[in-house]
Protein backbone atom coordinates (compact mmCIF):
# COMPACT_ATOMS: atom_id res chain seq x y z
CA UNK A 1 0.00 0.00 0.00
CA UNK A 2 2.90 2.40 -0.55
CA UNK A 3 4.17 4.22 2.92
CA UNK A 4 1.82 4.89 5.98
CA UNK A 5 1.29 8.07 6.48
CA UNK A 6 2.22 9.57 10.24
CA UNK A 7 -0.53 8.62 12.92
CA UNK A 8 -2.57 6.42 11.19
CA UNK A 9 -4.74 5.65 14.54
CA UNK A 10 -5.20 7.32 17.91
CA UNK A 11 -5.05 11.44 18.47
CA UNK A 12 -2.15 13.21 16.83
CA UNK A 13 -1.63 16.19 18.36
CA UNK A 14 -0.21 17.38 15.31
CA UNK A 15 -3.45 17.31 13.27
CA UNK A 16 -5.13 20.21 12.73
CA UNK A 17 -8.02 18.27 12.19
CA UNK A 18 -7.90 16.74 15.57
CA UNK A 19 -7.38 19.65 17.00
CA UNK A 20 -10.96 20.79 15.42
CA UNK A 21 -12.91 17.79 16.34
CA UNK A 22 -11.99 18.23 19.91
CA UNK A 23 -12.65 21.63 19.67
CA UNK A 24 -9.74 22.90 20.66
CA UNK A 25 -9.27 24.90 17.24
CA UNK A 26 -12.49 26.75 16.28
CA UNK A 27 -14.28 26.26 13.31
CA UNK A 28 -17.49 26.86 11.77
CA UNK A 29 -18.80 23.23 12.84
CA UNK A 30 -22.13 22.07 11.07
CA UNK A 31 -22.73 18.35 12.05
CA UNK A 32 -21.83 16.45 15.42
CA UNK A 33 -21.92 12.85 15.54
CA UNK A 34 -20.66 10.37 18.06
CA UNK A 35 -17.92 8.99 15.83
CA UNK A 36 -17.82 11.89 13.37
CA UNK A 37 -18.34 15.88 12.51
CA UNK A 38 -18.60 18.77 9.67
CA UNK A 39 -17.24 21.81 9.81
CA UNK A 40 -16.44 24.27 6.57
CA UNK A 41 -13.30 24.49 4.36
CA UNK A 42 -11.86 27.91 4.96
CA UNK A 43 -10.88 27.68 1.16
CA UNK A 44 -13.84 26.70 -0.43
CA UNK A 45 -14.76 25.57 -4.01
CA UNK A 46 -17.96 27.36 -3.26
CA UNK A 47 -18.99 28.32 -0.14
CA UNK A 48 -20.82 25.93 1.95
CA UNK A 49 -18.36 23.36 1.23
CA UNK A 50 -17.45 21.35 4.01
CA UNK A 51 -15.17 18.56 5.19
CA UNK A 52 -16.56 15.40 7.00
CA UNK A 53 -13.97 13.88 9.19
CA UNK A 54 -14.09 11.23 11.71
CA UNK A 55 -13.26 12.12 15.45
CA UNK A 56 -10.62 9.65 16.19
CA UNK A 57 -7.32 10.62 14.04
CA UNK A 58 -7.49 8.04 10.81
CA UNK A 59 -5.14 8.66 8.07
CA UNK A 60 -7.40 7.65 5.11
CA UNK A 61 -10.20 6.09 3.62
CA UNK A 62 -8.64 2.98 4.44
CA UNK A 63 -8.26 3.11 7.57
CA UNK A 64 -11.54 3.71 8.56
CA UNK A 65 -12.80 0.90 10.98
CA UNK A 66 -15.87 -1.17 9.27
CA UNK A 67 -17.94 -0.43 12.87
CA UNK A 68 -17.40 3.63 12.17
CA UNK A 69 -18.45 3.07 7.65
CA UNK A 70 -22.21 3.06 8.05
CA UNK A 71 -22.55 6.23 10.37
CA UNK A 72 -19.86 8.12 8.66
CA UNK A 73 -22.28 7.52 5.37
CA UNK A 74 -25.03 8.32 7.60
CA UNK A 75 -23.78 11.72 8.18
CA UNK A 76 -22.77 12.58 4.25
CA UNK A 77 -25.88 11.28 3.57
CA UNK A 78 -27.36 13.83 6.06
CA UNK A 79 -24.95 16.64 4.37
CA UNK A 80 -25.68 16.02 0.92
CA UNK A 81 -29.21 16.91 1.75
CA UNK A 82 -28.99 19.68 3.67
CA UNK A 83 -26.53 21.42 1.67
CA UNK A 84 -28.75 20.96 -1.27
CA UNK A 85 -31.88 22.31 0.77
CA UNK A 86 -30.07 24.89 3.39
CA UNK A 87 -28.40 26.62 0.22
CA UNK A 88 -30.18 26.12 -2.56
CA UNK A 89 -27.69 23.53 -4.56
CA UNK A 90 -28.88 21.59 -7.80
CA UNK A 91 -26.35 18.52 -6.66
CA UNK A 92 -23.19 17.85 -4.67
CA UNK A 93 -19.60 16.97 -5.46
CA UNK A 94 -18.18 14.11 -2.58
CA UNK A 95 -14.67 13.83 -2.99
CA UNK A 96 -11.94 11.77 -0.97
CA UNK A 97 -7.95 12.59 -1.56
CA UNK A 98 -5.78 9.35 -0.42
CA UNK A 99 -2.41 10.44 0.23
CA UNK A 100 -1.97 12.33 -3.26
CA UNK A 101 -3.03 15.74 -3.14
CA UNK A 102 -4.35 15.06 0.56
CA UNK A 103 -3.47 18.07 2.12
CA UNK A 104 -3.81 17.00 6.33
CA UNK A 105 -3.19 13.53 6.80
CA UNK A 106 -6.52 12.97 8.77
CA UNK A 107 -9.26 11.28 6.45
CA UNK A 108 -11.64 14.07 5.15
CA UNK A 109 -14.40 13.70 2.84
CA UNK A 110 -15.14 17.49 0.69
CA UNK A 111 -18.89 17.71 -0.01
CA UNK A 112 -19.12 20.50 -2.48
CA UNK A 113 -22.64 22.12 -3.38
CA UNK A 114 -23.09 22.76 -7.07
CA UNK A 115 -25.14 24.13 -9.22
CA UNK A 116 -25.97 23.38 -13.08
CA UNK A 117 -24.11 26.14 -15.01
CA UNK A 118 -21.30 26.57 -11.91
CA UNK A 119 -18.54 26.67 -14.39
CA UNK A 120 -17.32 23.31 -12.73
CA UNK A 121 -17.48 20.25 -14.65
CA UNK A 122 -17.43 17.03 -13.26
CA UNK A 123 -13.47 16.24 -13.29
CA UNK A 124 -11.35 18.84 -14.94
CA UNK A 125 -8.84 16.49 -16.22
CA UNK A 126 -8.44 14.90 -19.48
CA UNK A 127 -10.54 10.97 -19.99
CA UNK A 128 -9.92 8.96 -22.82
CA UNK A 129 -10.38 5.60 -23.59
CA UNK A 130 -7.91 2.97 -23.55
CA UNK A 131 -5.74 2.37 -26.40
CA UNK A 132 -7.59 -1.22 -27.01
CA UNK A 133 -9.68 -3.77 -25.39
CA UNK A 134 -6.70 -5.65 -24.20
CA UNK A 135 -5.06 -2.98 -22.35
CA UNK A 136 -8.12 -2.54 -20.53
CA UNK A 137 -8.36 -6.26 -19.79
CA UNK A 138 -4.80 -6.09 -18.06
CA UNK A 139 -5.20 -3.36 -15.87
CA UNK A 140 -8.35 -5.11 -14.72
CA UNK A 141 -6.67 -8.23 -14.29
CA UNK A 142 -4.40 -6.50 -11.99
CA UNK A 143 -6.55 -4.95 -10.12
CA UNK A 144 -8.31 -8.61 -9.65
CA UNK A 145 -5.07 -10.46 -8.81
CA UNK A 146 -4.45 -7.51 -6.33
CA UNK A 147 -8.08 -7.76 -4.56
CA UNK A 148 -7.19 -11.79 -3.47
CA UNK B 1 -33.83 18.05 -2.03
CA UNK B 2 -34.56 19.39 -6.06
CA UNK B 3 -35.85 16.69 -8.74
CA UNK B 4 -35.53 13.04 -8.10
CA UNK B 5 -33.33 11.27 -10.75
CA UNK B 6 -35.71 8.84 -12.54
CA UNK B 7 -35.42 4.87 -11.29
CA UNK B 8 -34.68 6.27 -7.48
CA UNK B 9 -35.11 2.29 -6.68
CA UNK B 10 -35.23 -0.95 -8.22
CA UNK B 11 -34.09 -1.77 -11.17
CA UNK B 12 -34.15 0.54 -14.65
CA UNK B 13 -34.57 -0.97 -17.53
CA UNK B 14 -32.60 2.00 -19.53
CA UNK B 15 -30.07 2.20 -17.03
CA UNK B 16 -26.56 1.46 -18.51
CA UNK B 17 -24.95 0.45 -15.01
CA UNK B 18 -27.94 -1.74 -14.60
CA UNK B 19 -27.30 -3.67 -17.37
CA UNK B 20 -23.29 -3.86 -16.17
CA UNK B 21 -24.45 -5.00 -12.82
CA UNK B 22 -26.76 -8.25 -14.12
CA UNK B 23 -24.07 -9.01 -16.71
CA UNK B 24 -26.43 -7.71 -19.66
CA UNK B 25 -23.31 -5.60 -21.18
CA UNK B 26 -20.15 -6.60 -21.07
CA UNK B 27 -17.78 -4.38 -19.08
CA UNK B 28 -14.13 -5.71 -17.56
CA UNK B 29 -15.44 -6.39 -14.15
CA UNK B 30 -13.25 -6.41 -11.01
CA UNK B 31 -15.32 -6.84 -7.87
CA UNK B 32 -17.80 -8.87 -7.30
CA UNK B 33 -19.86 -8.53 -4.06
CA UNK B 34 -23.16 -9.05 -2.49
CA UNK B 35 -25.00 -5.93 -3.22
CA UNK B 36 -22.31 -4.04 -5.31
CA UNK B 37 -20.05 -4.70 -7.96
CA UNK B 38 -16.78 -2.52 -10.04
CA UNK B 39 -15.68 -2.41 -13.04
CA UNK B 40 -13.20 -0.03 -15.67
CA UNK B 41 -14.41 3.14 -16.89
CA UNK B 42 -14.51 3.16 -20.32
CA UNK B 43 -12.86 6.55 -20.69
CA UNK B 44 -10.39 6.73 -17.28
CA UNK B 45 -8.50 9.84 -16.32
CA UNK B 46 -5.97 7.00 -15.89
CA UNK B 47 -5.69 3.23 -16.75
CA UNK B 48 -7.17 1.72 -13.91
CA UNK B 49 -9.41 3.99 -12.72
CA UNK B 50 -13.00 2.25 -11.73
CA UNK B 51 -16.72 3.14 -11.22
CA UNK B 52 -18.30 0.76 -7.87
CA UNK B 53 -21.91 1.11 -7.95
CA UNK B 54 -24.66 -0.75 -6.25
CA UNK B 55 -26.63 -3.67 -7.84
CA UNK B 56 -29.92 -2.42 -6.90
CA UNK B 57 -30.87 1.31 -9.11
CA UNK B 58 -29.98 4.34 -6.54
CA UNK B 59 -29.99 7.32 -8.04
CA UNK B 60 -27.16 9.15 -5.88
CA UNK B 61 -25.39 8.75 -2.52
CA UNK B 62 -28.60 9.74 -0.72
CA UNK B 63 -30.81 6.49 -1.81
CA UNK B 64 -27.87 4.13 -1.06
CA UNK B 65 -29.66 2.35 2.17
CA UNK B 66 -27.72 1.99 5.72
CA UNK B 67 -28.09 -1.87 5.55
CA UNK B 68 -26.16 -1.33 2.36
CA UNK B 69 -23.56 1.29 3.60
CA UNK B 70 -20.89 -0.76 5.13
CA UNK B 71 -20.48 -3.57 2.69
CA UNK B 72 -20.12 -0.71 -0.11
CA UNK B 73 -17.40 1.47 2.04
CA UNK B 74 -15.86 -2.02 2.34
CA UNK B 75 -15.76 -2.99 -1.45
CA UNK B 76 -14.36 0.58 -1.68
CA UNK B 77 -11.67 0.69 0.48
CA UNK B 78 -10.38 -2.91 -1.15
CA UNK B 79 -10.37 -1.34 -4.51
CA UNK B 80 -7.96 1.63 -2.88
CA UNK B 81 -6.10 -1.06 -1.65
CA UNK B 82 -5.93 -2.85 -4.67
CA UNK B 83 -5.39 -0.09 -6.78
CA UNK B 84 -2.40 0.74 -5.34
CA UNK B 85 -0.92 -2.71 -4.84
CA UNK B 86 -1.74 -3.86 -7.88
CA UNK B 87 -0.82 -1.10 -10.26
CA UNK B 88 2.04 0.49 -7.62
CA UNK B 89 -0.30 3.80 -7.74
CA UNK B 90 0.99 6.20 -4.40
CA UNK B 91 -2.51 6.97 -3.59
CA UNK B 92 -6.18 7.02 -5.29
CA UNK B 93 -8.76 9.72 -5.77
CA UNK B 94 -12.28 8.92 -4.62
CA UNK B 95 -15.04 10.99 -6.16
CA UNK B 96 -18.73 10.65 -6.75
CA UNK B 97 -21.09 13.87 -8.48
CA UNK B 98 -24.66 13.96 -6.91
CA UNK B 99 -27.11 15.19 -9.85
CA UNK B 100 -24.75 17.38 -10.95
CA UNK B 101 -21.93 16.58 -13.50
CA UNK B 102 -23.71 13.06 -13.04
CA UNK B 103 -23.33 10.89 -16.26
CA UNK B 104 -25.43 8.20 -15.45
CA UNK B 105 -28.28 7.98 -12.76
CA UNK B 106 -27.22 5.63 -11.07
CA UNK B 107 -25.15 6.07 -8.12
CA UNK B 108 -21.24 5.22 -9.08
CA UNK B 109 -17.82 5.98 -7.05
CA UNK B 110 -14.84 6.99 -8.81
CA UNK B 111 -12.20 5.17 -7.23
CA UNK B 112 -9.05 6.56 -9.74
CA UNK B 113 -5.16 5.76 -9.31
CA UNK B 114 -3.09 8.62 -8.37
CA UNK B 115 1.08 9.36 -8.48
CA UNK B 116 2.77 11.84 -7.17
CA UNK B 117 3.54 14.22 -10.36
CA UNK B 118 0.88 12.64 -12.08
CA UNK B 119 0.24 16.16 -13.11
CA UNK B 120 -3.42 16.35 -11.59
CA UNK B 121 -4.35 18.58 -8.09
CA UNK B 122 -6.56 17.16 -5.99
CA UNK B 123 -8.74 19.80 -6.89
CA UNK B 124 -8.14 21.67 -10.41
CA UNK B 125 -11.11 24.45 -9.67
CA UNK B 126 -10.71 27.98 -7.93
CA UNK B 127 -10.25 27.89 -4.04
CA UNK B 128 -10.88 31.23 -1.93
CA UNK B 129 -11.42 31.85 1.42
CA UNK B 130 -14.69 33.15 2.39
CA UNK B 131 -14.90 37.16 2.27
CA UNK B 132 -15.44 37.69 6.07
CA UNK B 133 -15.95 35.28 8.57
CA UNK B 134 -19.31 36.65 9.46
CA UNK B 135 -20.33 35.01 5.83
CA UNK B 136 -18.62 31.95 6.32
CA UNK B 137 -20.43 31.96 9.86
CA UNK B 138 -24.17 32.60 7.94
CA UNK B 139 -23.29 29.29 5.04
CA UNK B 140 -22.55 27.21 8.44
CA UNK B 141 -25.80 28.37 9.80
CA UNK B 142 -27.92 27.74 6.61
CA UNK B 143 -26.94 23.95 6.34
CA UNK B 144 -26.98 23.21 10.54
CA UNK B 145 -30.49 24.59 9.99
CA UNK B 146 -31.23 22.44 6.97
CA UNK B 147 -29.58 19.64 8.92
CA UNK B 148 -32.47 19.91 12.03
Amino acid sequence: MGESLPGATGTNKECVFCAIASGSRPAHRVLERETCMAFLDARPLFPGHVLLVPRTHRATLVDLPSNDAAPFVEAAQALCVAIEDGLGADGTFVGINNRVSQSVAHLHVHIVPRRRGDGLRGFFWPRQPYESDAEAASFAERIRRALH
